[in-house]
């Protein structure tokens, strides 16, 4: 039995400081976003995910998956708990009206896809990627395609996929040979083996979209050559029927170190000459179409980190609050107490507790920033879009490392017992440790950091979000001595955070090695002076909530506390940080390769 | 098959400027351990491990264990290896010459061990838990029980285990109630259940010696009525054959994120009336027994962590060579190139590779601190065993918490690969997660650092530490210009922890929760420090040898470029971890416990 929580007044608190939902709700498009509406629908969300998908994540863990010929065999209890899901309508939640969708604004649908993918990782997935190939449909395919295939992929009785990995393309997707040959009636014919596709064959939906990119013949090569298809696993008719087969199959799965239940597949296109395929946008427009996705998918992969390590905690807390091991320091009575009367369990609690609120605001700031950018209009709309652009590989890497780093000392709370796998923290543990790894390892959003986004508008957009932080640091440090130590660790964080951004932009200049270098540890003092930047708003708002009276004043005080603590002891991570990331590049290079592998 | 290195140049550099072989050889109980000695049976063991453990590591991950009420069964390739292993007479390598062994020194024994672990961290669990009961006894156990039981342990013929921790006493351990009651012959009858006991079932060995914690009907309560007692679990007739099975079971084995093919077992003692035991030493100096093997097993443990991280970084360095993904930076090549070009990667591989070999120098100079401590007399040898002590825990959680680190990173590497468990990685990921639990997790070591260390001779043994630190930093500041940023940053981690240092001794006296709260990251403040100190030590070394005229040049520079890099870019993190340490205790305590537990 899953024992998780939705975390649902944390979201609906960071909702209300980042996810503008007034503004939003005053707008056409998102009328519906008011606080009270959102309040009851994530309600709602929340609990479906406790009751039907967290029961069955352990199952999905420990049963895994069948692979057979004719396709992959989900655990018998995943078939119930997605019929459930898609009764309930939730698939088309953030999706577009228009094709059936309820349209909510990104900030609540990141904030709710949480709950989904913290109850069950793995299963979650699935919906997942139905969303990014519902989003790349939505703006890319023609009418005619999106009024064929969208209405059943918002409803999830199709699913969808995203077949941009072959074994010599990863990271660098331009290495790709996937082949589409145009036929007479304006289709392709696609031929390649795509591997890491996630829920690339599964027993859950009647059918699955894929979406591909391939070559046509007289493609230029690199990423200027790519094309996007969409192929899907039965014809459908123009009656909206299944017709037959499509000469796409699942060639194997992989053994994973976690997310068992989410099938990792090898897909072979057209082993009996051509899987049918239809181009999605213009030819040779395929990575334009796959950045479109890409920006919501980095976020949620964040989000997913966030989810993974949240359950975690969970289960840590309520251990520690459990298990009897030592005396309490410095009291006579001879014990035994629950661990989480000791300094350093304490310690690990409050480390994981107020990390998940810096990444929950962090998620929560940058989806609103897409929202707001789509209601606003001229300047206003496009710093919006530059702080989305800017926020986003920061959401994605810091939120998965912190992620692997809190599932680890959840692990650590429960002692040996976090090393055997009834614990449930192992299994956390294992799944949180792809999200640094797919939609663009930490080391590629690293480098889109220093050499895309640091560059928006000659630097104007990081100008501009230095401008924000410095404001809230000059009304925290007015905010009364109970944060005086907190905005003093927040301004030494954004000095560093300066002074070694103005370090990338102009080494960088002369040799974009030494910019590259540091990369990862700068974005994670990015990462750190951010959460740094929302913790201090989330510390002022609670004590604002508090001086106004608020019936809730331990939930507050609990929410000053993550926040000072964040500032004080998590922060200053930044120092240790910063000679990494100005050493430049030469003594990276000092080893020859041949001695690396010399052992 | 496994590509295993035993790093066997590297460690016998380590050996060589922190071993002291020149004077252990100068001793009557070292006298083989010159160094050309040394090296050459290193050179054997090593190989050996590469050849006959390596290869069916991965085998025992994948087919792990089978239980059944008659006990447990091993990977069948594992009885031909360890069998091998019993031949060739490795188990005696660092026992007493008295029963068999062939005494080699503890920093020897240490360094070998490493070839051992990282070979196979699963079944090097058994010779490793052998080597602690073997200690065990041959400080403890009577005439007759050292004759009766460890020449065959030192062969290898029959297994140690070790029995503390219980379902409701684990870091507790006064709170165990195994019970042990007198018989007229001057044995016991043993019962109770004791879980978690690594190799407490297996079928490698004729027979398994249990050691097992109990308390006598008139004993204390708490850890001093803890007596120790040696369970067999085949009885030994006075000639040595074995006899009928003794009133111990293996009740169950978990199901574990790693080592899974080493068995966890539930031992029940006494099910059919009692198990016979003997008791070792004195009745109630239990606890006092384990603590002499404790201090060995957690350098066996810290040496396990370099281990495993050491196996995962050759991986990920070959594996960085062979894949080719995107073109080099600044170059107008068109791609693609070994992903080692890239500066990210660097950034990684190195950040592995300089940890790794502080770490290797730190167990080289704590397992050395012990033989010192035996050829020396009066207060040197008392010299040596407070260094002995003080770093036993940071040798135990600093290089299991790198351990984790690196042997992620070396995930991060493969890309998604490092996530398939083909790829070997992802064992070596899983293996390393114990390791900062087991043996006293990292947090009991930090409690043991600040709690006890710090205060061996009233602050005298830290302050000759320190002592030797700053001789170490005035030489390395007189080294030349090359040297200059890396001792200046040696130099302001000195400070940083010398002032932590001085903080948590100040602050403990008023408050020990205040030394307590910030005990983790100061030990990782101290873990840091050191490692700058002894490659400080290796680049001098380094540059000397090179000055002298070696003909390994590549192999000194590559010493002193990973020197380096630990000074200049990893040893800084101590500067994020300073405010944790001196924070105090209160903001830990500040959420109340069911608010920590509300989501």
């Amino acid at each position: 039995m899953s024992d998780y929580k939705a975390p649902i007044k944390d979201s609906l608190f960071a909702l209300r400081m980042f996810g503008h939902l007034n503004d939003l709700a005053a707008s056409e498009k998102y009328a519906q976003a008011d606080p009270e509406t959102v309040s009851t629908v994530l309600g709602e969300f929340g609990r479906f995910f406790e009751e039907v998908f967290g029961p069955v994540n352990a199952i999905g863990d420990t049963e895994g998956l069948k692979w057979s010929p004719e396709g992959v065999t989900t655990p018998a209890e995943f078939k119930p708990a997605y019929e459930k899901y898609v009764e309930a309508g939730w698939q088309g939640f953030g999706a577009d009206t228009a094709y059936g969708g309820a349209g909510w604004p990104q900030g609540v649908y990141c904030l709710a896809s949480e709950f989904m993918s913290g109850s069950n990782a793995a299963l979650s997935m699935l919906p997942g990627l139905t969303v990014g190939a519902m989003e790349l449909l939505e703006h890319w395919g023609s009418e005619e395609q999106k009024e064929k295939y969208l209405p059943r992929m918002v409803t999830g009785e199709w699913s969808g996929t995203m077949n941009l990995t072959e074994p010599q393309a990863g990271s660098d997707v331009g290495l790709s040979t996937t082949k589409a040959d145009p036929q007479e009636d304006g289709s392709y014919l696609i031929s390649g083996t795509k591997i890491f596709i996630s829920f690339g064959d599964h027993d859950l939906t009647e059918n699955i979209i894929h979406l591909v990119l391939a070559r046509t013949p007289d493609a230029p090569p690199g990423t200027r050559g790519i094309s996007l298809f969409l192929v899907p696993k039965f014809m459908v008719h123009d009656d909206g029927s299944l017709g037959e087969r499509n000469d796409v199959d699942c060639v194997s799965i992989e053994h994973k170190m976690g997310i068992h239940a989410s099938p990792t597949c090898v897909l072979s296109f057209g082993a009996q000459g051509g899987a049918v395929g239809y181009l999605v946008g213009e030819p040779n427009q395929g990575m334009r179409a796959m950045f479109t996705m890409m920006n919501n998918a980095r976020l949620s992969v964040g989000t997913q980190g966030l989810s993974i390590a949240q359950a975690s905690y969970q289960k840590a807390a309520i251990y520690s609050r459990e298990r009897l091991q030592g005396r309490a320091i410095g009291s006579d009575s001879p014990g035994p107490v629950p661990i989480v009367q000791h300094p350093d369990v304490r310690r690990m609690l409050l480390t994981m507790r107020s990390q998940l609120e810096a990444m929950r605001n962090l998620v929560a700031h940058t989806a609103a920033a897409l929202d707001m950018s789509q209601v606003t209009t001229g300047e206003e709309s496009e710093g919006w879009t530059e702080s989305l652009e800017l926020l986003t590989p920061v959401v994605k890497s810091f939120c998965t490392e912190l992620a692997v780093e809190i599932t680890s000392l959840a692990v650590q709370v429960f002692g040996g017992m976090g090393y055997i796998e009834e614990s449930g923290v192992s299994q956390l543990y294992r799944d949180a440790r792809i999200a640094p790894i797919y939609e663009g390892t930490n080391g590629i959003q690293a480098m889109d950091l220093v050499g895309r986004k640091l560059g928006i508008r000659m630097g104007g957009a990081i100008a501009d979000q230095f401008g924000r932080m410095h404001a809230t640091l000059d009304e925290f440090r007015d905010a009364g001595s109970e944060f005086e130590a907190s905005a003093q660790a927040f301004s030494s964080a954004l000095d560093q955070l300066e002074s070694t951004t103005a370090w990338i932009m102009e080494h960088g200049m002369a040799d974009p090695r030494d910019a590259l270098a540091g990369a990862s540890p700068y974005l994670m003092i990015f990462g750190y002076t951010t959460g740094a930047w929302l913790m201090a708003r989330q510390a002022m708002t609670a004590r604002s909530d508090l001086e106004a009276g608020s019936d809730d004043a331990e939930y507050l005080e609990a929410k000053i506390t993550s926040a000072r603590f964040f500032c004080e002891q998590i922060s200053p991570k930044v120092a240790g940080l910063v000679p990494a990331v100005t050493a430049g590049h030469e003594i990276l290079y000092d080893i020859p390769e041949e001695q690396l592998t010399t052992f």
